[in-house]
């Protein structure tokens, strides 16, 4: 049964310093949280309906973690989700540790993304076009969000990431990273591009002052009517679609 | 002064009944107020803060229309924005006219788009490579929507569109149509298109079957990782960006 205590345990999980001071977060919906119980996360328990466990019983038969059986309303009530009538898993967060790309890949790294719902699409486009390795400046999104989870639709367990000071990181990678900017050179003229790391600025201010001496090449989408600029989500698909269209 | 009324009117336009009814919609914030006012469209009156109104009088002594000051709590209480501390446009919507496009111009045409923020964005989006004429199966979100007057941020004032029966519309086009599809060819092996339609299918269902037979040639942007698909703004947009690249 589901207790008052862990009700309010996984509602203090919408806010982020309670994710932070517990290490954990929730994922919420079917999909979502059957991807999650696949992946490398650590599941730390799971609330779920009779129908759920049942259909996942498989699956869970293999899992030491605890289920609390919880009714449609319930879980509604304890997530974000206007409708859920399967599961929420309660989730442990990964240590944030720093990784080294191969020469061979290409990288995604956020300065101050602030949005989830940009950070959470970002990252499903990143799991769309392979690109495994996301490096985040620390005033970007917190990855754990429950916005950030949605948006990324069960991608959040596919890819590695962690937050550092992207001028201390980038120098140390020592790789080309290709900076979107307003006024860099024609994305459609590149002919030839070596893997790197495609970095994208924050949704008003860009690429930040610090940040843009370590970026080896501007580029810019160009931009054929008068919009004056595109949503930070849909300018690293662009940028993404280009690189591996060049690179392969 | 705004009056009891006006307010009621406002409020109503909130609801796709009564901007039908009334064949008005609203606009709201600095930029866009400004935009629209500069467009073709036509403002029926305007709520604004006694500091938009000194900001712009240049702009609006050449005005004919009402414009009715109020605080920035009004302004609040009135459309959807957390914060608006410049104005609200009423607006007449425009007449729903066919257009054909010209030959040498590509078009975006959606089927069942449901989201208005997608609709928002997908606007933005066309505005961005100059794609000027957009085509929208009925069922797709409502242009007047707020939400959609929001996301496309100002691009609404810069194309021209229509709702129609895609099968009859796309039929007296006679214009290629590329689908967006998920089994189509390869979007990164095409290396010479003629300007046509760039079709893009409902959120959860793609394009239905009843407009499938108009399609000339079904487009895949290929991935590269495990993600299952992509927004289908994200999609337009990388769909967009390799037409304005081949075709200039």
């Amino acid at each position: 049964m589901l207790s008052k205590n862990t009700v309010k345990f996984i509602k203090s999980l919408h806010q982020k310093k309670y994710r932070a001071e517990h290490q954990k977060f929730f994922v919420e919906g079917e999909k979502s949280v059957v991807e999650v119980i696949n992946s490398d996360f650590i599941i730390d328990f799971l609330v779920a309906t009779p129908d759920f466990i049942e259909r996942h019983n498989v699956l869970l038969k293999k899992c030491s973690f605890e289920i609390i059986q919880a009714t449609k309303n319930q879980l509604e009530s304890l997530g974000q989700y206007q409708s859920n009538d399967s599961a929420l898993a309660v989730v442990k967060q990964k240590v944030n540790e720093a990784f080294t790309p191969d020469r061979n890949e290409l990288v995604v790294a956020l300065d101050d993304v602030r949005d989830p719902g940009n950070l959470g699409t970002i990252i499903r486009i990143a799991d769309w076009y392979g690109i495994k390795k996301l490096l985040f400046s620390s005033q970007t999104a917190d990855f754990y969000n429950p916005k950030v989870i949605q948006a990324s639709m069960g991608s959040f367990t596919r890819i590695q990431f962690f937050y550092g000071d992207l001028p201390t990181v980038l120098s140390s990678w020592n790789l080309p990273v290709y900076g979107a900017f307003l006024d860099g050179e024609n994305l459609h003229g590149l002919s030839k591009v070596e893997p790197g790391v495609i970095l994208m600025g924050n949704e008003s201010k860009g690429i930040s002052p610090e940040v843009e001496p370590f970026v080896s090449r501007k580029i810019t989408i160009p931009a054929f009517g008068s919009a004056e600029s595109l949503n930070v989500a849909i300018a690293t698909a662009v940028l993404c679609d280009n690189f591996k269209r060049l690179i392969g």
